[in-house]
């Protein structure tokens, strides 16, 4: 190859400069989520992704003679969707395991874990998560007997479908090193025991961790698997974002390893779960950012409280269906206070997990009193589920300048009981996205998957239906709290990117931000309420490169 | 009729006091928009129209045993719509007169007055309203010329579908005394003229005055019939209360003979017209309030520029489709100052008409200058319309607790063209309900009757789609401005009330309130956003009595 002369440079210089490496989008409409611009026809941008140029088509193909043609024809882009709560290696363990979500029975369980065994190697534990005794005819916590019959020899351990109580079989008890019998309980979970004092085989919140650590560690290998499944189900779904709520030291090292492989094709803001070695590093090392932009840590994940559908929801006063139980605390307000106030000193944003009222105030006076005049800042401190708030709380989030995180899902799996739980005065402050909204609060929108679908359609029909698949109850469960189909576009988008402090990035489709985008056959703002759960995704672009295609019908 | 003795009082205080003259209410479902209780499906109230009690139907029935029965079975309950914006007196002449609204050209509107002149005596006015050249072929203004050879001799006048210009043939012109030639302009207002100085025939805003002043004046009845027809239309549509939206002092005074003959069926809140004679009584005689509670006075109306249809709405920098031009203002800012100051003084509520982003402008420093400290008060002072906004007023409205007045179907209605007459910037605060809701804006809905359908229907449907009958354009006009469902009946209830002072009395439903209702055959939270256009209004009660029931079908 010849080398290029000055003469040539210059006159290179003077057409567009790698005009061939840009790429103009065409389609019907593409909603930008720009509030200057909100809708074109036509986006520009080059090949590191980077968005160059949105307008009406012929303008921005005349800027970029030359450009390479991206036509998606009468479908509509939006930017790219972000979940702002999930757990990612927990949804690709859940693909490698026996799904129990939307079991109608015990004996339905069995018969699935059945099914799940004849992969399993002698010995392995069987591992399944989903189940929800309220989907039962008997709705009461299942036993470790239950299990036994059908799995004596082998480990069986189901997590409930919130993750927030898990049910063992004896061979797993038998595997705990230490006696479950007796009256003792862990910090912050609950044993349930029988009247002689002998475990039942369930175990609430933090009682959890004691079967878990009886499992044999999972292989290096098989734990990049779950997070590789977990990320490619995201990317199938119109996901370019996730923030993972809570992950540990070593699973940000794993992360680093397939960022390192260019093997992310998402972008993950992780949270270092809980006050342990990741905010340690975080303390130690500054926050964290790959350079290829797609993997980054420098928040903190707290935990109030349990969850309503366990009865562990912190509550004021007690449940409405179970009078002398306030719920349990995950975390004592001693130990949130000391995790926040170091959180603050190392300049690490804070996201507290609290549903209950109670959880909520514990997270709200514990922010409030260390930000102090800070409060005003761009700390973007977040409350994960914010699922219940006493009427005082509701409008100290926006106060406080707290974003609220939450599952319009959540919203209508819990509908069902959750007024049972929390009874007609509470329920008013529940799930209540509008009167947040109203009171002025950033509500970022996820799906706190495997919880939930990792379905991000499914979380945008809740968001404005607040009724089920059937479209019940007609007009929705406590309707003055809907969203607008726009307004759900921008909690999963641009209100989910300004909770990871991404908004001048992504979250919406504007010169100088990165080119992620969904390509949908349909317009999520023009089709019908129950249309939003069919929507086709099809195809789902990071910086500019799909990295998820459907197949041609 | 013997007296009654002591002993048969006590007696008769041991049973519910004249429970035969309670009636309660049952309904599939009754919408209170009562945050403590949204949903019950019985309602009990008293003869005096006050409502005792709302729950479940079994509880209702329980707690007034012996209460008259009144169940609408299926049907679906809400309280009372309050237009917040409305000109009965101009409904009622727009229902005697020429309707020209919808006409495509000036030969349809010359058919429909063909029509119209049948039923009047010779030499009596022919009076139209609701031509918009903006939906003919040509787009420009009419001329006295396109009436003359169809109307040489009677005198016909027009308005405007805004209301903000009029068009009248040659006879009409003969009949002002002023010589309306030459280059002279009254203030606030425009005559039309061609190149020799000639009036064209068109009048705008202020100009008008000419050709009403020179009308022979309506006979009392005639006025009163006009009252009647707006009123009898407004209940037909599910209306329990309208705020008239100026009115001078003969007309308030004609509506408190209706009321003290019992004649008035729902609730009229009068706004005083201007800086004239009905604020002067109010400041002599202080705020009005007819014993029925039907009639109140206790707000002006004020005006500070045109509309944006005839680009008289004052604008900060020149339309976008007409440079040069700034727009109008109706009262100078001094002149709106100093009538806002003597309502300060006088305790009235303020109401001023803005349109353009000057318009608003003007009437926002207005207020901000005059209520100073007590911005934080009770004041209730309103923007009506508020149409366009500029970013950095956006805000102003919530900071000094200003009520945005709006009409949704003003968007609708304007749609086609207002993005031509601002542009795409300005277009983005323009009908911004939900960046007004999203700063924390109490927002009351109307329609601004008869420049748009006296139809609330119209109003909840334009507010949750942004889009016209066809529903187009697809997914809605600048959709990030929808409201839900629930915000734009709250709007048309609760935020009506309030912006009337009476969210205690009405606006919701709950014990204590005024039993003011709608039955609906649908449930407006539950059916599709189109089908909002097509509720049937089967009844309207007002203090417990119905105003307007369906005929059976």
């Amino acid at each position: 190859m010849r080398k290029l002369t000055c003469a040539v440079l210059l006159a290179l210089a003077a057409i567009p400069l790698w005009a061939a490496d840009v790429t103009v989008l065409t389609a019907s409409r593409i909603h930008t989520m720009d509030a200057a611009r909100p809708q074109v026809q036509a986006m520009a941008f080059d090949a590191s992704g980077k968005v160059l140029d949105v307008g009406d088509a012929k303008e921005v193909l005349t800027r970029h003679p030359g450009a390479k043609r991206l036509d998606v024809g009468s479908a509509t882009v939006v930017p790219g969707l972000i979940d702002a709560h999930g757990h990612m290696s927990g949804l690709g363990w859940a693909m490698l395991t026996a799904d129990l979500v939307d079991t109608a029975s015990k004996a339905e369980i069995v018969e699935r874990l059945r099914v799940k065994e004849k992969e399993l190697k002698p010995g392995e534990w069987l591992i399944g998560r989903g189940w929800d005794q309220n989907d039962w005819p008997e709705k009461a916590f299942p036993t470790a007997a239950d299990l036994d019959a059908a799995f004596p020899d082998r480990p069986v351990w189901l997590s409930r479908i919130d993750g927030h109580a898990g049910w063992a079989n004896s061979a797993a008890m038998r595997a705990v090193k230490r006696d479950l019998s007796g009256d003792w309980q862990p910090d912050g979970g609950s044993i349930r025991r029988d009247d002689k004092g002998q475990p039942t085989g369930v175990f609430i919140d933090n009682a959890m961790a004691l079967v878990d650590a009886a499992q044999p560690a999972a292989s290096e290998a098989t734990a990049e698997k779950a997070l590789e499944l977990g990320m490619r189900a995201a990317v199938e779904h119109g996901l370019t974002g996730v923030h993972d709520a809570g992950i540990p030291l070593v699973e940000l090292q794993r992360y680093q390893r397939l960022a390192d492989r260019g093997q992310l094709p998402l972008r993950v803001y992780a949270m270092a779960d809980g006050n342990a070695a990741a905010l340690e590093s975080l303390c130690a090392n500054g926050l964290y950012r790959h350079p290829s932009g797609r993997l980054q840590m420098r928040a903190v994940k707290l935990y109030a409280d349990g969850a309503l559908g366990s009865r562990g929801a912190a509550m004021l006063s007690d449940y409405s269906d179970d009078h002398g139980n306030l719920g349990l605390l995950v975390m004592s307000p001693e130990e949130v206070a000391a995790a926040v106030a170091k959180a603050h000193r190392c300049g690490v944003q804070v996201a507290t997990h609290a549903i209950g009222d109670r959880g909520n105030r514990i997270a709200l006076d514990a922010y409030a009193r260390e930000l102090g005049k800070d409060a005003a800042g761009n700390h973007r401190w977040r409350i994960e589920h914010a699922q219940i708030l006493s009427h005082e709380d509701l409008p100290r989030l926006a106060q406080l300048h707290v974003i609220a995180s939450m599952q319009p899902t959540h919203a209508t799996s819990d509908m069902p009981w959750a007024e049972d739980r929390v009874g007609p005065q509470r329920i008013v402050g529940a799930y209540a996205w509008r009167q947040l909204r109203d009171a002025g609060t950033h509500l970022a929108l996820g799906s706190d998957f495997p919880v939930e679908s990792v379905d991000p359609r499914l979380g945008l029909y809740a968001a404005v239906s607040r009724a089920d698949a059937n479209g019940l109850p007609a007009g929705g469960w406590y309707p003055d709290e809907k969203l607008t189909a726009f307004e759900a576009l921008r909690g999963f988008t641009l209100e989910a990117a300004y909770a990871g402090f991404a908004e001048a990035e992504v979250g919406s489709l504007a010169a100088g931000k990165r080119a992620d985008f969904v390509v949908l056959a349909e317009d999520p703002l023009a089709v019908p309420d129950a249309a939003l759960r069919t929507l086709t995704v099809k195809a789902t672009y990071v910086d500019g490169k799909p990295v998820y295609e459907a197949a041609k019908p």
